[in-house]
């Protein structure tokens, strides 16, 4: 029987649209009834997700003209050549402007069914039913869809909002440690950006999440969904505030330009990224030692790394240089003045960057 | 020197835009200034348009970052592989989310580059520059861009509105006369569908048009694109108003798959199209003879065919019955209670069709 645990609403105007989060909700037929406007429905998924989930789905739909898209699995087929494969079957099928697209896997399968419901015949509708904890609590808010262009990433797509995204915790069951671990980097980015209670909470409690307690985990999403959703409400096509969810990222990505893509998982580097983006803060004088001393350890009950990786100071500082962040010249870091208080600023010598740097060094 | 002769605003709300209409304003080096916002400027024209006219223009935007993506010509390469290159060609340049696309050309130019602009980078800057009677009319308003698939034209795309569309009446000159007939079917649909008074100022200045004089090109674009965008701001996801806009469009369709797309113009099509219409209505008793051979006057004036090529009435009742806007197995036809007054019905039996086709096989 499926379980809705909770449910909240993501505050866009007339674009706004429900989350729904449970155990067992892939059979929930009602609810995905409710969103769906005709009898046309595809499942875009892929080739790792589509084997365990897709028939579950297919059974909830049944009595709807239900085609699928199995793209292959992985970032690097996040491409307008593949994108383009979910044209095709859509236009081979006859489907019109009254369809719905469902997405059902990770953040992959999330942008590209996002962009091509945002592209199908001008838009049409969109369920996101994401399976993995990253794309449970960072691509169910924010409407960013898109592809990969080879020179670059996320360089193709649209701000896209969903019909609705149903969130089954059941699916939750198959995902490798390692891509739970990587989701919980963003739980704990949220709390410590926004909310000290949640990151209380989350110290509390991180133990029931990485062995899979059912209303711990909706608790966690929930509180993730919501704090994401208050910062993208008041900034919807990103130019201020929204850069606060880029806490960490900065020093991680360049982690994960310097290792080489995909040898440390983006939650990962995001992990040691926001130890990093601490230890600077403390320097600055803006974070106690203590509050330094709880962000790593929690980041560390997650199974997160929480130093980078053996990269030398000079390599960071050029790997951070190439950063979008960096506008005329100058880097911008979302950095802390205590837990659940981030900001973003530029009023800092590189000198404190390189003493960060290096006492990872030392 | 450039001259603004009138320029309107569409009005969108926070998407609204002025539309400018003038002689030689390619060279109004203000004009663009003012609506583009960072250094980086990306002029999008073809093979045929950019030797007439891309010198010009940036000669105009001298002191800016300018490149240029020059595309071959034609609706053959309206396609997602070839919208690629202007994103290789934006990546390539290192163009950020600031830059501001230029599309200089008629209506596939105006398509490609503001659906590029559309996407990229989820979405920057674009201003039109119409180089057709066609998209000066048309493509201004509206907001539609895309792409054609091979099973389906424009079925990959997105509602996006420029920072501005420049039309300069100039470029006209270049026009061969038969795209300008092609073009004036729009402007007498607009003045059939909406404005009988508009609709009487053609009729009395059909021989200037077609002379370019540039007040009376003026007047009737100002006139065609305030009919479109009152008709588009009620209606801007096509929903209901917004199918008047369809008027002729129905039968034309079925010319141009019948005939083979490309042997007539699409606005030949659509003004023999109009005339099959107003036949319709009249047999309806909706419209009087005297409209009728009115309407069928000043579309001949304008230079366009007012009767359907040799197809028998089966293979036009075919054709039609494939057009997208059979909804649930019902034809829905653009007709008319009168000039300047369009409605949207089912309302007639298929034998008043039948007869209309065959008025013009005796």
């Amino acid at each position: 029987m499926p379980r809705l645990i909770s449910s909240l609403d993501v505050d866009l105007g007339e674009r706004s649209y429900p989350i729904y989060i449970g155990q067992g909700l892939l059979s929930d037929a009602e609810l995905f009834r409710r969103h769906i406007a005709s009898r046309q429905v595809m499942v875009v998924s892929n080739e790792t997700v589509a084997p365990l989930y897709m028939d579950t789905l297919l059974e909830t739909l049944n009595g709807l003209q239900v085609e699928q898209t199995v793209l292959p699995d992985g970032e690097k087929y996040k491409t307008l050549d593949v994108l383009n494969r979910i044209f095709d079957r859509l236009l081979e099928k006859r489907f019109d402007r009254g369809c719905t697209l469902i997405a059902l896997g990770g953040g992959v399968i999330g942008d590209m069914t996002g962009f091509a419901a945002a592209c199908y015949q001008r838009g049409v509708n969109f369920i996101q039913v994401p399976t993995t904890l990253l794309s449970q609590v960072d691509s169910s808010v924010g409407g960013k869809t898109g592809v990969n262009h080879p020179l670059g990433k996320n360089m193709i797509g649209a701000f896209y909002q969903p019909q609705a995204v149903v969130i089954d915790i059941a699916s939750l069951d198959t995902l490798p440690a390692r891509e739970l671990s990587a989701g919980l980097a963003e739980v704990i980015k949220h709390g410590i950006i926004k909310d000290e209670a949640y990151f209380v909470w989350l110290e509390e409690n991180m133990q029931a999440l990485r062995t899979l307690d059912a209303d711990a985990l909706a608790h966690a999403i929930e509180g993730s969904c919501v704090i994401k959703s208050r910062v993208v409400s008041a900034d919807e096509r990103e130019s201020g505030q929204r850069a606060l969810l880029n806490f960490g990222h900065t020093f991680g990505h360049a982690i994960e330009t310097g290792m080489g893509y995909g040898n440390w998982l983006h939650g990962e580097a995001v992990g040691a990224g926001m130890c990093m983006a601490a230890r600077m803060s403390r320097l600055l004088g803006w974070l106690s030692a203590e509050e330094e001393a709880r962000i790593s350890a929690l980041i560390d009950a997650a199974g997160l790394p929480v130093r980078p990786p053996d990269l030398t100071p000079e390599r960071f500082m050029e790997l951070m240089a190439v950063d979008k962040k960096v506008m005329a010249g100058q880097l911008r870091l979302v950095l802390l003045k205590g837990i659940g208080n981030a900001l973003i600023s530029s009023d800092f010598s590189p000198d404190v960057l390189r003493r960060s740097l290096q006492s990872y060094a030392a």
